[in-house]
């Protein structure tokens, strides 16, 4: 090991926008990084598997060999920013078996063999840093692993897909379509050429996968979470979600139930009067409930190339001082996910129904007769249905919270109504009060 | 010193709120706090001024004889929550001087000796923990000494007096004066029976000069912020605010200028599009801007038994775990705290004008002489002058941001004027914008 004043030295593999972001703010901000760390903080060797790029990489040496890396002789930690599933794994799988640590971004890596890569770290006695994982530039991990070590998390409740993010901002604000946004999204590189992962909930399952193992202990169970794209998202339903004071985010939110956790990524309604409504455009937020501090929220960029060399390099100066955290030694806790079926949540439901008399009578005895609650409703706007030529109202129902099975019940229930003139619309709801 | 597995042997001096709150949160989460920290976090000895109080201290000893807590053989770490200044003061010297690490929510204390202790805690090589100090459960320390280690820091804004916030959050909403909030919010217990050091900005004050000193690498200049409370802030300059697209906050901000940083707290027109003008009551909220990281803000309950609680115990987490951060041995940054006549600012104004022909243009032409250019402004209510018996109305302008020395001419300038009936209100304006 070297002395504490000689420099950490720093292998990157891969040289990608965050890569380039980190030789940056390690060229630019290293007098206060030397400060801080204690010891200069030096990138030595850089390796990718493209060509040589035309940009400064201040001496470090460069190979497209990625594979020599991870044991190179000239690094004291590896930062796998490659991304991408299996080489990446195989790299960061490598250098810890080398004993050295590993900072990555790579939520994807993490949040399938997550668990198996801490324990390996474990047995190895080297840290496993991943700030730059979740929510880019807000440091999260370590407010979960430190500022929040003394609380029991009951809930977490994230945006943590920018992408989602700003089109569920931009269909609000400007009355753009999904399609449009999107395409917009596109054009200014928040989306990629195939939005899959983002738009359908994949992403942010990611990142919650790793948030939830952080926070409850938990082993890395993403195979388990519910997963809901923001793609069925509608102008309509952010129209009739505003009338009732709410605003639709994209949300991954973790909570503690009775027999386990709740892991779930999908769509919801949240109260105008939460600061998480007013998280807009690409920004990420993350709010954590714990049974001491109560409810915190963190908000940030949650990508781009400096705010996510912003966390990658909080890691390393952890690593340069010597205080980044070693795994845990004992076993992650043993604790179910809870199926959907089982989860809890108030539901915002659009019924297209014909505007016959007694129809809104009907619904709501049919609701009652499952066991469901009515929180609020509307029936307001009408316009004549293409196929029956009557008029009809969607009707809107903000119901107060119960088990998802059963609102599935009463939907299929309400839908078999002669009345029902399309396929009922259902939304999951969040009060985020305190808990 | 103790093996890894052996307890940390917590001593603390004081038995209000926050003591209570360490007490019960080691007890009510020990399993996860064990866990986290990798070994036991225990409270051995408990000192207090006052007789022994009747709560559980579950077997820890007790001692009117705070004196001997420091150095007490039986402790590993002293947490000092006796507030004050001198006894807190002399407690912490005693046990830094005895080679112990020290957890402290003593904000006053720290703004005016903080540079001091961290010296003598880096001298003896242990840590000098504060996270309580500053916004309650809100691991915002954490963040500037860790999360954004990465960053140069360039400018603070937060909310970091629940008090004020609650204040002018109460007055805004439910239109009550500045008495009759306060009165509430002592009622509540959320103000002291002397409110001086809350509502005049003194404590703001102090938890900004700790943020400022860390997050500058600069010593604690306590005494050369510039500070001004919330008491001299009426409804109708809310009023007017809010028809200007503004709410008014009381903000701390430390932001590095030209010339040093500038460190002021006072009450400030905030954008309504801006997540911290949706931060409400008693809540607390720090916005960081680094020069990696972007903006990134922190929010969460900045004060109360659990979750000050929550901030201490990270702390003790932090030094069983063995990574608590030693005060850097580099000696502070040598940076001027810039005057407050040359700080930078747009500003509100509310000018008390006859309603006479040709006033407004008067106005406009004196602070465009003074170099003052108009961002917006409105001539809108309209009352009689009780003196003049003329027509008057209020003249309300946002000026584009300029050196406050030039506005504090250009009002005394307009306030000569023979229209102008009463005293001329200044608030300052941030956009808070990404830097």
């Amino acid at each position: 090991m070297p002395s504490e004043s000689s420099p950490l030295r720093v292998g990157i593999c891969g040289l990608g926008t965050v890569a380039r972001g980190v030789i940056r703010v390690l060229q630019e901000n290293s007098e206060i990084i030397g400060q801080r760390a204690g010891r200069p903080i030096v990138v030595t060797e850089v390796a990718s598997r493209s060509a040589r790029p035309e940009i400064d990489l201040a001496g470090a040496g460069f190979s497209t060999d990625v594979s020599s890396l991870p044991d190179h002789s000239g690094i004291d930690v590896l930062v796998e920013l490659i991304g991408g599933e299996d080489t990446a794994l195989s790299l960061i799988e490598t250098a810890l078996r080398a004993g050295k640590p590993v900072v990555t971004a790579n939520k994807a890596v993490l949040a399938l063999h997550g668990h198996a890569l801490l324990k390996l770290a474990g047995e190895q006695g080297v840290s496993l840093g991943c700030e730059g994982a979740v929510a880019g530039g807000i440091p999260v991990i370590g407010a979960l692993q430190r500022g929040l070590a003394g609380n029991e998390v009951e809930r977490i409740a994230g945006i943590i897909n920018g992408t989602s993010n700003y089109i569920l901002t931009a269909m609000a604000r400007s009355g753009q379509s999904f399609e449009t946004a999107l395409a917009d999204a596109q054009r200014l590189g928040y989306a990629e050429a195939d939005p899959t992962f983002d738009v359908e909930g994949v992403d942010a399952a990611h990142k919650l996968t790793i948030l939830a193992a952080l926070a409850f202990g938990m082993d890395h169970r993403f195979s388990e979470i519910y997963i809901e794209g923001i793609s069925g998202v509608t102008l309509e339903d952010l129209e009739y979600a505003g009338q009732l004071g709410y605003r639709i985010k994209h949300l991954g939110i973790a909570r503690r139930g009775a027999t386990g956790v709740e892991i779930r990524v999908h769509p919801t309604l949240v109260p105008e009067s939460h600061l998480l409504a007013h998280v807009d455009g690409v920004m990420n937020a993350v709010l954590v409930n714990g049974n001491a501090a109560g409810d915190t929220l963190y908000y940030g960029a949650g990508a781009g190339e400096l705010p996510s060399a912003s966390a990658v390099v909080a890691d390393l100066v952890d690593l340069a001082r010597g205080t980044a955290l070693l795994p845990a030694a004992s076993r992650a806790v043993d604790i179910s996910v809870i199926p959907i079926e089982r989860c809890v949540s108030a539901h915002y439901l659009r019924i297209p129904s014909l505007d016959r008399p007694g129809v809104f009578a009907r619904v709501a005895t049919l609701l009652s007769e499952h066991g469901i609650s009515i929180e609020s409703a509307i029936q307001r706007a009408q316009a004549i249905h293409t196929e029956s030529k009557e008029h009809w109202v969607p009707i809107v129902i903000v119901t107060q919270p119960v088990v998802e099975g059963q609102v599935a019940e009463a939907v299929a229930a309400v839908q078999a109504l002669p009345e029902v003139v399309g396929q009922i619309v259902r939304i999951r709801v969040e009060d985020l009060d305190d808990q």
